[in-house]
């Protein structure tokens, strides 16, 4: 796929400076782009790399105008319009439609002919199949799945039955959607299940990275709501409440009936309790652990730093005994303001 | 399936209040319940929502008995009741048995005819099936596996060779069982690969999370004992041993060779270090690093709070320097003994 | 299989005492070791397991050789030792070679005729397998994807196009190596894809556990150099670069760009940001994050060390206030130097 530099500017905007009719075949970092690939610089300070680039294009921040005479596209977010120009030069690969003949479809299953079911794919009972849908090899959808148009399924992954998924998903290998979250009530020790009813409620355009599993509600639903983009290995409870266009990292948990508003961005590895309630575009550090309620937007941490493991063996053991270091400093307060008194007078 | 209370009643006991003849078709949150469904309140301090609920009947603890005029079941434990309750009202439900015509099943493997095994599902040579198990769709398992009755595997299950599991086990949707250990012996720099000669025996009723992965043991066994309950995404590494009943939440991951008690509750995202040994009836809470052995009940804790962002980092340099504030603490002591020293005599 | 014990040290090697024709059938730890089994004892503080033993010969470090009178062989490096007598009594069980009838191999792709294709695999266009390579049940391969020779794949891994493997590569069930790596470019709130056009390339003798994850790169790749030995769980991000060599244990989390020096050990559930580098040989702690470059080898921690869960509550508060305890304390050195300075003039 080729384009023009003034194929980006009529689509994406931006202030066009040289060849206009440059064509474009593909996207690379700018230290190693070549003649008919364009790159971009996100920030002002990282505009020295545009003087020994070989790009054929640029896509530059406005301060970035005059610092060459290569073809170039001024616009103040160079990152967002580097996503629109890659999107076009690399539209995903979607298979031909058909359903492939080692693939399993109920006869009560409704596939679009314009849907793509891959090999070894098994298309539950009653499952409904939006148009353009491209279902991966290995996928198991199970009965009763609603799923939106031009949906992108990965090879392997699993839906539980009865889950309903909107438009544009895309869901990467392995990931499993609508598992029995884990309810159990306990009888004398041993562990009694709780059905789990409820179901997978997830928008329109959201991701769901590769491993990453999603319990089905336990009497209401888990709830996934539109542009909300998941990584990789995360684990999202039953009874969820993930708000739109919310990202989160890999590696995160979260715990069941956690509330997390729209808009968030929450870094790798964090770690969600249960039962609370985070507000609209809160950001949360990387392997930082949510106890409670955060109410107003803000950056959250709880990061431990590290420490070379000889240093680190030293502080730990007073980590230990942070009480005893502050009783320490209470009774030395308490005698010095005992010696200052009697000073004093 | 419909029940009514007076079926609940002679079942699982409880005292019922009210129209025993009364229909009910499914359980419900007491805030949506209609009038051919139940609810339940676990706790008295819950007992408020009974005023407002249109549920057809409750279980509801001793202290609610007379807070409404509704049908009601009282018992000690009402979530336990629930449980109970909404088994039966919504049965897992089960495929019709038989071997789906793109199933592979080696002609030494032995599939009972009331098991069921799905599309795409592989047995090996030599694999054990119980009656009434139900292997899902894409499962795979691996050569001379035994497998107990009433198992339930849901899609795309992987058993590796000679594992051996018992009665009414349940594993959700990618878990991994009998994965190699992560065993090796390093050569001036190269790791060389110790063949994991073990297996992983999973007794009666144990459940397992989606994308869990469970080792098998290096000579010896992987054990998973008895009404063990796994979330999701948990690792449990080879030659760890699981006591009887010990749920474990999700995201949680237990190295090599820790032998865990019986009846311990363990909290997500929790990290067991290996070769250690954990009591029975131990509970964990949720992020914590087990270090080393715990020899008696308790719960046991090492999660780092969280802080706003620019409060914790004021508080992550002390956190390296402890050690030095210790020091000056001790300086501190030092001086007033000699100040104090000083002006008594 | 069986071998004798000059077998051995024919070809490991070692100094062989008793009985050099003893028949050997397979390893186990030197407490249920019988009579033609082999068991080893790595460090001289378990040479006292020695005597009572029935194994029918050992491996044992220099200090053990004259500890008991059973056959014998005494090297500096018995676990090594005794994983190599271990590989070749159990070498890893390979199906016959052949392309088994319910895989789907494009017409287009490469199989010779060593290698193994196994029921439910789906092997895509311009797919290149090597000699002898088995590829386990229901694995997809996607198109373009190179694999060198003698590569073990077991079941339901998944590979996304154009990624390059090397040979005797390992991967594990329900492995994902390919995924698209979490890029995302923010415009006014809502996520904007960016294509994923790296890949993941993987050296040979690398072992990848069951259930990881690893993202193809965003322009650039991915690469996992050889002989690197990936756990269980683990999150690989885009264009990570692990050195040759490099051992990672389950749980770990890997962010984007981060390079990784050879001959590194890290510890299970370790997380590592993202864009920083990572010195050769460098040891990480289970449970640590690495939040900047380590430019030198040593060995780094930061794990939180547990409590009782009362004494932790004690704690915490503290740990949440360190920036006051600090306050405190130079309050107290200055009040101090205030009454040393009127004492002493």
């Amino acid at each position: 796929m080729a384009c023009t530099l003034s194929d980006f500017a009529s689509r994406f905007g931006g202030e066009l400076l040289g060849d206009a009719g440059l064509e474009i075949t593909g996207v690379a970092p700018i230290e190693r782009a070549g003649a008919h690939e364009i790159a971009f610089v996100s920030q002002a300070k990282y505009l020295r790399d545009v003087e020994s680039t070989q790009a054929g294009a640029l896509i530059l921040p406005p301060e970035g105008r005059d610092r060459t005479e290569r073809p170039r596209i001024i616009t103040t977010n160079p990152y967002l319009y580097f996503a629109r120009v890659s999107a076009l030069l690399n539209p995903e690969p979607r298979p031909e439609p058909g359903i492939h003949a080692t693939a399993t479809v109920h006869a009560e299953a409704s596939v679009p002919k314009s849907a793509s079911i891959g090999p070894g794919a098994v298309i539950g009972r009653g499952v409904k199949i939006g148009e353009r849908c491209a279902i991966g090899p290995n996928c198991v959808i199970g009965e009763q799945v609603t799923i939106g148009d031009d949906c992108l399924f990965h090879a392997s992954v699993t839906i539980y039955p009865n889950c309903v998924l909107g438009s544009r998903v895309i869901l990467h290998g392995g990931c499993v959607i609508g598992s029995d979250g884990f309810g159990l009530a306990n009888d004398q020790g041993r562990w009694v299940k709780i059905p789990q009813v409820g179901r997978v409620l997830i928008g329109d355009d959201v991701e769901v990275g590769a491993g990453t599993t999603i319990d089905r509600g336990a009497l209401d639903d888990t709830v996934i709501e539109e542009g909300v983009k998941l990584d990789n290995l995360i684990q999202v409870a039953h009874n969820v409440h993930i708000g739109a266009h919310t990202a989160i990292a890999a590696c995160t948990g979260i715990a069941g009936s956690a509330k997390i508003g729209k808009y968030c961005m929450i870094g790798g590895a964090a770690m969600i309790h249960g039962h609370l309630e985070i507000a609209d575009k809160v950001k949360i550090s990387a392997n930082t652990l949510i106890t409670k309620s955060l109410t107003k937007p803000g950056t959250y941490t709880s990061a431990l730093p590290f420490n070379e493991h000889s240093e680190w063996l030293k502080n730990a053991v007073h980590l230990r005994n942070l009480d005893k270091m502050v009783s320490r400093i209470k009774e030395l307060e308490k005698r010095i303001s005992e010696l200052e008194g009697k000073k004093q007078p």
